[in-house]
Formats: C-alpha cells, structure tokens, sequence
C-alpha cells in the first residue's frame, strides 16, 4: 500500500511538499533520518510485519520509512500516488510490465525511453509501434513525451487524453521537463505519469531516481507489489536526497523557468536581429534556431494557460551556425557545463547529437540553472563571440 | 566495459577485497569518496565520455567511481567480472531478460526468487519450469540455490555442472548464502553466479543490493550495456557501503562460518541427548531437528572439501517442537533478533512459515553474526528454557 | 591556506553560490563527491602532502576537498575567506581561543553565545565584560548579534564599526539571522563575521555547522592552521549537505524573509485591530506585541536600506497574552512545529522562556519556512481561536 | 547524561560491540538510522526535552541518536562512559579545558598531542610541563601514551597509575594504538582514556572521530554538558561509520594484531640476520632496527600478560640503512600506501620526520591493515630488494 498523504491535499504545493510526510515521521526528530535497515523486528503480537506511523515494514525491498516518505512526498506534489524507483527508465520498463501493452504509440524524444521500448520488445517480440498521429485502439499505451526533449516543447495534453480514452487506451506523459507546478497532467486527462526523478525532483544532479505517479490506488498497490520481485528500488541517500529536494522544488522550478523564459526570448531576440544592438551583442547569424514552449505556436484548441499555468520548463534548445560552432561554444562555455542531464541548479549544455544522431548536429540543449540571469548571458555571448574568431574548420 | 582489476589475481582475497580497487582511484584520497554525481564534464578534446582512471564516465545510469569500485572488488573477489544491481531479485531478473531462457530448472528455495521467475513467465508466457532432477534440455537455465534457503544444505555444484554442461545447458548458482572465501561456484563449472549482496557483502543489514558475476568479459560488457537501459541500478551510498564492507568480508564470513559450526554442532547434540546434562541444559525434546551442510550426508562423489575449503555458510535451521513454541523462542530471544534477512553482523531469527507456507511452521531459519558464541548459546538455551514454563496454546 | 575563489567577485551570489568551488574540482563530477577519507597518499616527489586541484591535502583534521568546497562557497557567499566549524559556538570559541580578548562588549542576546563567553571565561579569569552602551577600549572583542535574538530586530553595524575602530577595538558580528543576501556585514565595518551554519546556510535542520567569516588572508590562514589543533572540524556529510544547500541560499532566504515580512505585517495588524475584521479573524487581544526588523523604529543616521538592501532576516517574536496561551498555541500548531533552533525549510516555533528565563514567558519566536504563507496563516489563526475556547488556567 | 548501557556488562566484547546501543534505538529498525535532525519536536506535555528510548532529545549540539549510540558502544566496550569529539585533539583539549591542569607531565609522542598542550597554555600561560620520570605533585594532568607513537612501544599503566593516584595526580591513557580488547586500561588504574577515533573505532580511513572514557558518571555528564557548549560535536555520518565499523573491532584488532606480531617477528628476524637465507631474502644491512611492543624487553613488576591480555597494538616502527633508503622504499611499496595515520584496513607506511623532526629519518611508522600477511611481506621485500639497485644519492 502506497504512503498515505493526510490533508495534504488542503495545502499549497510548497506547504505540501515540506509536511506530506509528517504522519510517517515515527520519531520527534524534525529532519527526517536517513534510513537504511534492510530488515525490521518483527511485530511480536502477531507475527505481522511490524507497525510504524501506519505503514508495515519488514523488509527493504518492499519499503523503508525514507522511501515511503519520499513517495508520499512525491505523491501529494504531483497529486497522486508515487512508486519510487532507481531510475526514470525503470520506472518506464516497470510500467510497461505493469500493463503489457500489444502496441505502443509514442514519437522519438529521449532515446532513452524507445531504448526501454526496445528492451521491451525483446520480451514480446509481437509488439507494435505506431506514431502519435495513427489511429488508437483499444489498451494502447500512448506514451506522450511533454515537454519534449530536447526542445522543451509542449503538447496538448487534453487532446491526446481524449483521443486515447475514445477507444480505451491508456495516456502516460513522461512530464520530467515540466514538474509541479508547472503542469498537473492528471487534470487534464492522463492516466499515469512519470517522471525521471534525477532532474528536477533531485534537482542538484547528484541522484539517480525514478517514479511512476498514478491517481488509482489499486494500480499505486500492485506497482508496489509488483517492485517487491522487479527489484529496482531507489537507494535510501538517493530516497533522502529527493525527500530534501522537495522542500524546495516549487522555488527551484519556478525560479528556472522564468530565467528560462527570459533567456530564450533574448535568444529568439538575437536570432531575428541584422545588428549587434538589435541582437544584445550576439554575432549576427549565429543563433540560427530557438526553439522552447514559450515560443510556440499554439492551436486555438490547446488551452496552455491551463495546463501550464505557471510558466513552461527549464529546458530549451538552440542551433548555431554550424556543428563546429555549437561545440565549441559548449566547449568553453564557463558558466554552463558542458554535460549531459538537466534539472539541476548549476546550467548544463549537452550536444545531442553525439548521443542521438536522430538530432540536428547543430543544435545545444540548454538546461537553465539557479544562476543569475545575467551572468548566464554574459557567459553566452562572450563565448559565442570568442568562436567567431577561431578557425572552427581546424578543430 | 567492467571496471578492470589489474593485478587483483595475485593476491589473497583479503588483499584483494582492500585493494582490487585501486586502479580506480582517480584522487590521492585513501578511502574512497562517496561520488553521487549523476553527469560529467564532457572530454573537451573528442566529445568523449570523460576518462577517470581508465573508465570512461558520462552519466551514473552506466556507471559512477564508487560503483565501479564496489563492482571491481566483488569481481576480483569472486573471481569474475561483477556488474551490480539494486537488489538481488532485480540480479536476477536482468540475468533472465539477457538469456531470455524458455525453460527454468530449480527447486523452491528462497521464495523470492521464484516470484522472480513468476514475474518473468508473466512476460514470456510459454515459459516452462523443470525440477533439478529433470532430464536437461540445451539452453535450458539451471538456477541452483547452494547453501539452500532456508536449511543452508549444500548441492553437488560439478555434478550440476556436468549435468549443464553435457546438454548446452547454462548453470547459474546463487551462492548467496556461501560468499567467498567459502566457495568459488566457477572453480567447479558454475556459468554464472548471482549474490544478493542485501547479505554477507553488505553485511551490516544497511543496504539493499544485488550482484551478477560472470567469467565471460563479452556477457559482462553485455549485462552492463542492458543494465543502462533496465535502469535498476544500485545506489551510490549502497556501492560505498559495499565497497566498504567487503575490506572485511573474508574476516566476516570466516567467523561467522566457525561459529555456525559450533553452534549447529551444539544444538544437534542437543537434539539427540536424553538428559539435560547430555543436552548442555537445553530440554530434552525441544530440539526436533536440526539442518545445516555441517550435517549433511554426502554422496562419494560430491568432493565437498575442494567445494568449501574454507568451511560452510552461517545460515542453518533448527525445528523446535511446535509451532508455537518456534514463535515463541523467536519472540523471547534477547542476542537473536526476530527480524528476516540474514548474513548480517548481528544474529538474526526469522519464522520462514510466515513469509511461505510451504515451509515447516515448527522451523527457525537462524542466521549467525559477529557475537561470542557463549552469549548466543546462552540466550537460546535460557529462552527455549523460559519456553517450557509458558502455557504456548495460550498464546 | 584557505581555498581561493578564483573569479567568484565578478559574479552574483547566485551565481557565486553554484561556482565557487568549481576551481576545486579534481575530478570531471558535476554534483561533488562526499569525501570522507581521513588521509591521502603522499606526493611521491617531494614528500609534500598531495596537490589535488590547488590545494595540499594530508591529513582529513587540515581539509577535505568537500570541506575546502564548502568553505570557498561560503567565503564567495560572505565576501570574504571562511573557515567551517563543528558547530557555530565552537567557531566563536576558536575566534576568542585566536583572539584572547581581556574584554568582551556584549549583550545577551543567544543564550548559546552567552555561554560560550563563560566557557572561555573559566580559562581567563580576568576576563571582563561590558555592555554595548560601554566605552570601548583598545583590543575589546564586540561581539554584536544582529539580527538579534530572538526578536529579529537589527543594529547598525556602522555606528558600531566606528565605535569599535576609534579606539582599536574589533568588531565580530553573528550575522547568523541575516545570512547573505540580506546583509554583508563587512561592507559596514565588521572585522570578522560568525555563523551558525545550522541554520539558514544548512538550510534544512539537518547539519550543525559554523562558520568564521573574515577578510584578511592571514587571520584565515592562522584560524585554519588553530583548528588543526583546536580539532573541531565540521563533519564530512555536514560540509556536504551545506556545499548542496548554499547553492539555493539565495532563493530560500528571500522567499523566507518575503514570507516573514508579509506574515509580521499580519501580525502587527492584528495587534492593533479592536474587531475580527481588523485583526483579519485573530482573536482581539491574543496577541499583545510583535518584534522583527520590519516593525523598528529606526534612527536617522542608521542607513537601513544600505545595510539590508533585500530584506529583513525570517525571524521574528510575537507575544500572545499569557504563558499559557503561548505554550497552548505553540503545542498546538499544525504546520508551525514546535521545535527550537531556526533557518530551516520548515517553520518553527519555539518558547524561549522555557531555556532562558531571561525571555518573557509570554513570547514565541518563530522561524518562517518556505511554506505557502496563506497556509501558515491559517495555521497560526486557527490555533489562536482554538486557544480561546479551552481553560488554559487547567493546563 | 551519557547513553545507558544497561546487560552489556555481561556480554563478551564481541556481542556488545553489536548489541550495547539496543536499547536506545527507538524504532524496529535491526541497522541504525543516520540520524540528522538538528531539532527536535518538543514533549507537548510538560515542555521538556522529548524522550526518545530513555534519553531526551532537543538539539543536535547535545545530542543525536546515532551519536547517543555510537557513545553507548564506545562505552560498553571501554567500560565506561565515552563522550564523542569531533577528533582527538578536540577529544584531549575538551578534557584539558574540563580538568584546567597547572601541570602537565607527558613526554614526547605523537606530535599532534604536543599541539594541543601548547594551544592550551596560551590560554593558560603559567602551565608547567614535566616529564614522566618527574615527581609528581598534587592534580598534576599525567598524559601516557601507551602505545606510544611511532613506535608502538608499551608502558606500564599501573606504575604510573600508583606514582599518580599516590599524590592525588590524574592518569590519563592515550590508549589509542591499543584499543579493546588488546588493553582497558582502566583496569590498570586509568583515570580516564582517550582514543582518536579516526584510528581503529572507525577502523577504515573515513572519519574523524575523538572519544573521552570515563569510569566517573558526575565527570562524563559534566564533560557531556561541557560539549553543549564546546560545541566540537562529532559529524552524524562520522557517528553513524563509527557505531557500524565498532561491529567488527574486535575481529578486526585481533587480526591486525595478530599480523603485526608475525610481520614485526619477520623483519626482527631480518635486521639480526647475515645472509639472505637468514633474512628471508631481505637485503642485509637494510633493517637496521625494529620497535614494537613485542620486541621490548620489560621490568619484572611489569605484568605484561595483565595489561596486554590478546596481543600488542598493530602500529610498529622499522629504521631502514638511511633516510633516503627509507623514503624510496615508502613511495615504492605497493600495497602499503604512503599516506600519514593509521588503524585503518589498509596498511600504510609513513614518514614521521616529514612531520616531525624529533623523529629519526630512517624511520618508518607501519600501521598493519587486513591484507594477508604473505601480501604484505612480497611487497615488502621486493621493494627493498628494489631499492638496493636505485642510486638512492641522486633522487
């Protein structure tokens, strides 16, 4: 049985985030304890699994009160009911245990997810791909991808939940580029959503962490059976970190998403200008390509001021003039590290296509840190302007 | 690729559970530092993953510095190449999803490994399941528990071995319950060897972990690529732990080991004695039975000094004379903890019946740790003693 | 040596806070290692204690690289060089072990510090003390709280720093309520600044933690060669958790102080008002007076808005009309918890009186957290009304 | 007041190494949290500190959980009542503080103990230090260190215990070189003990640790009470590897001990011998002397076997042909590691001149780890071996 979140739900999410988990505290201890015991004395009345704060506990695959802590966390943020596991990825391959779909429907996003697919169809060699834009049946798996990596684009989320309900499938959203309280996708239409907890649930790059969040406690139960024999359950420091990053990821991703918003306008600013005024200094033609949610171009029908209320993600993604030029300028960025992942507070630049040729070689994904906005575009423009003076041709 | 172990061959396993890490070091720290880093600075030179110490790092879903290091010192330990899990079920699964086995040779020992194979059939529904003593067929996956759960008796490994071997089956052994230096399973023709490293590598009850141990470099490169895309990787706290523990694991298990022996050698006396006086104080008829591979009898041809030089598993089970009583013992009992798990540094009891009825109610699955024998046997007889003066029906 | 800050003073302290101890990085990991190795290998050339990223590490009592980390970042943060302690009053009793002041100006304010002076009083007998409004003299050790605690109100530092420098005195602040980027105490005169790292730098009620702050390179260099001996270093874990929570100061220090200033205005309000209307629902007459910084009266030369230009510190004391109905009110708030210390995520409340009878009974100090402040509004008016309905006489 | 031990008196030290801190644990966790909390939730009851299984909690700067326990084992197996430090000098100075000693009778030893003398007597500038053979005088502070670093040479406890006790003197023991169950010194007479837990209590190179022992509970509460404001509070993760790594000290000392005894016997052997045959292929001439306990010639009165019950302290010293002899073959050593300290897994070899010139060049400090001993003895050899064909004139 997943944690329970008591009158969680009557608070604000950053209230929430800090107290959904007080009713499983067993001690006065104000911080919770890092707790690491893969086994608990038994209940001596009944021979049960013993009692703490409400929950049973006995072995820790099945639970520890910093996991339980963790998910009721997690649960009450996303409002819902959260498993927790080692990674984004096998909370996805859980999943797909979970529901044993016959087709998937999704797009290529985070080569991550299609290689998870992939390990996938090697169990069930009979299944189906089918792009997002087909026709759905009935028990589809329609795994939306929103914000999409790498462009931190968005899709209308109420649109694909409609069309998948229609015939009876089900409508996961990998929504890790836009957590709490950036978009709630169970208010409009998912059935499950997952999030790769590495990014902005840890949220300092330094835990590797996954969950499934669903609004059914009948699924949240058999999940959490189910990861009793899966096995792939969240280290405790990594469960203790996520549990302290919580308290602040309202601040954190709220603070990230307006630098967000405003550095890619600056960039979208540079890419439109002829001069170096009108481009804030970039050089003229560098910045070929911005693209990111607060620069699309929306159907009336998509309603984004409701599934996004509170500004869209931290993660965006420019093109330069050329491959050389995007690496090197990722190369000697100072500010921003030029590292894969995203979601943490110190800025991050990946080249995409060195992981996923199915990208633009040209293109730098850009996760926005806590840092000062100003700092971030003093650190951009000067290294783009440090490239135009290089013979990127001999690198 | 698995972490090297230069020059680990050479050593004594308690030289080389200190020091097969070393290579790995990438600073002059002495002991290792806890990395939690879930991303790298890219290789500035060739987008590369960054090299450390000859591995090359880009994201902690592949690998990180200490999980490397716990990975190089249970592989130099347990003489293969080690990739590890977040528990030992999830070894055991990702074992099976690599070798997609059609057919599943084992008998029921530790539960959970048969709800492994359970969770496995439900992917691969034409799967079939032989007992031991079943005829082999090529490619059929030999899964042998030796120490068995729950008595700690011992199997013949060559004998399966061959059996395997002359048919093209695959031999896995869980020798979870026989770490080294009790038993090396590829010294006797295991293929691959499964650990849940939850007991004697972790060995303070304190992480949840699991390893897969194999000869062939190809398979362990294989395991590892799978392991990035299965995503049960074990926590960064949990590898330092490891790692950390196995500096000891030869002393550990050695003690633990004599100990058993001794005191399985003391409650097998108790058992058959007719007088307190021959029973060592323990009563008369408590003691009903009592299983451990100190007591087993061995077919000719099972060369069991060459398979446990070093002496037998810590894990043994004693029958009491009724159920209740077993309840009552493991409830009362002051050194011996009423909790499950074992291979840990205190002693544990656990009723098996309660987690599998297909156990014998009347039995206690004991598990020796670090304490002097003469308060373990004291606290047992003094509590089996205590348990003659209670009205057990009562209870 | 303490660890330099390369580049760091051209950078916002968010920026700082994220990039300080860049420099300081041995390895290419995003997110730093927990270091915890108590020694390092030598220098194989010189016999030298090892150079690793700038700095000579031998010994983990000298440094550890996340020791040196943490304290760049706090030095980059504070405007000057640090030197971490186990605990805020060890890093006072080092300053007065370095300094041995014959005189200390105080006046009590943290009952702690108080102590401390005692402590090292024992050890100089003839040590005097004289109040804040003393003259000063050649050599005094001023010691100023400000924020002072626990009623959040401030000092000017300037009148202070002129005071003490006329006449060569020195002059400490504990800036502890009123971290960066509130105020920075050595743009106003002080000679050195102490923190009880516990509190807004930990972030999370998780760490103790102190810190000396000063601007002179020597006086770092002989504090950081005294602890060596002194040997109250800050644990490994503890430097860990502050190097992670320094990288959200900004933001969680500013939400909290907004939060704060918002709350008290509240507070002051329903101190005043003769109707529920007016009091916005608190019950006429419980709350019979409000204290923080916002609230001062202030002197004309005291140049408020230089000296805490983006905010006031998030501690404040209220005084409800009896001891008792403080004591119910703080028992009995839900998301308010009642715990001493402050400066955490979580918001506290705590009754001075009860470890300091210096306090009024009838006041409450309270530490705001990053909660929603609709949520503890709620809290703090709901209990106030209960308060009114139970016989506080009978407790 | 100090952590209760209560039935551990009982227990060899081997069961309360594991079992001594039981009752404090207040949850059915078997492996102890890593407890962090810096507050905790007040007793709604009568405003006390809460209780948490026997002890009451307030602030971490008194104490945590994990330290309480980390105390109950480090007493149970002292037998006394330990309080913690953050390190061993912080250990020493807390005691100096605490005691305010006119005079010091010590001699020289470990260097780091001179530092800590010396800190003191600025504070107290009329301190007088005597040496060991001086008479003594009433409430002199007698510091023995016994092991005495580097050379792991011996005294006798009871004759300074009756030189000191016989004018009203006080006998501390620096009993870190021989920690249980090789020494108690308090047997012996001992007033009081101190060990740097850095060495064997943590046993693995990764903390800073530093323990006061006391037989007197009015000294250990006012020590404890001492701390509150001394404020060198040992890290809670230092607490946590301490209480676990304290389930292994005596296996892991007796093993060490055991080690040294052989190796110490071995390179005696060597330094005596004429051939190589005679030194078992140790080059002649090149161990020009060896220290340890086991090699010293003793006084009858002395009762060694009393006093050293299981063997001498792992730590010994080895003078090579010349300093540059010496220091080659420290950076050559491949197992042993050239890094200062000791007590650690791992065997290390350190220069003590480098730090200390009182020292002899040609001496090595050697701290015995849990390598085989044959491991131990190649490398050593054959970097010996190794060294006699360097011109050690040029390096």
């Amino acid at each position: 049985m997943p944690a329970s979140r008591p009158e969680a739900h009557q608070f604000d999410i950053a209230t929430a985030s800090i107290h959904a988990d007080k009713a499983l505290n067993a001690t006065p201890e104000v911080a919770p304890s890092l707790s690491v015991s893969s086994t608990y004395l038994y209940n001596k009345k009944d021979h049960k699994a013993v009692n703490m704060s409400g929950l049973s506990y006995s072995y820790s695959r099945d639970k520890t009160p910093v996991l339980s802590r963790a998910e009721a966390v997690i649960g009450a943020v996303c409002n819902g009911h959260a498993i927790a596991y080692s990674s984004g990825l096998s909370a996805m391959l859980a999943l797909l245990i979970k529901l044993r779909p016959k087709r998937i429907v999704m797009e290529h996003g985070y080569f991550g997810s299609t290689n998870v697919v992939n390990l996938y169809k090697t169990l069930t060699p009979d299944l189906k791909i089918a792009p997002l834009c087909a026709e759905y049946r009935e028990n589809d798996f329609v795994w939306l991808e929103s914000p999409l990596n790498p462009t931190g684009e968005i899709k209308d989320i109420s649109y694909y939940a409609n069309k998948a309900h229609a015939v009876n499938a089900i409508l996961a959203i990998d929504a890790t580029f836009a957590p709490p309280p950036l978009c709630d996708p169970f208010k409009h239409g998912a059935d499950v959503v997952v999030h790769s907890g590495t990014k902005y649930f840890g949220g300092h790059a330094d835990v590797l962490y996954g969950a499934v969040i669903t609004k059914c406690p009948k699924m949240a139960e058999e999940l959490h059976a189910q990861r009793y024999v899966f096995g792939a359950v969240p280290g405790n420091m990594e469960s203790w970190l996520v549990l302290r990053s919580m308290r602040t990821l309202k601040l954190r991703v709220l603070q990230q998403s307006k630098t967000t918003s405003m550095f890619v306008a600056w960039l979208a600013n540079a890419a439109k200008g002829c001069t170096l005024a009108e481009t804030d200094g970039i050089p003229v033609g560098s910045v070929t390509r911005v693209q990111h949610a607060s620069l699309q171009k929306f159907s009336p029908s998509f309603d984004v001021c409701s599934q996004y209320p509170n500004g869209f993600g931290p993660v965006f993604s420019v093109c330069l003039a050329s491959k050389e030029q995007a690496l090197w300028v990722a190369r000697n960025l100072k500010v921003f590290q030029f590292a894969t992942s995203l979601g943490g507070v110190m800025s991050l630049v990946d080249w995409r296509y060195g992981d996923d040729t199915n990208q633009d070689p040209r293109l730098l994904r850009i996760s926005i840190g806590l840092e000062d906005i100003e700092d971030l575009k003093n650190d951009f423009r000067s290294t783009i302007v440090a490239s135009t003076f290089v013979n990127l041709n001999k690198l």
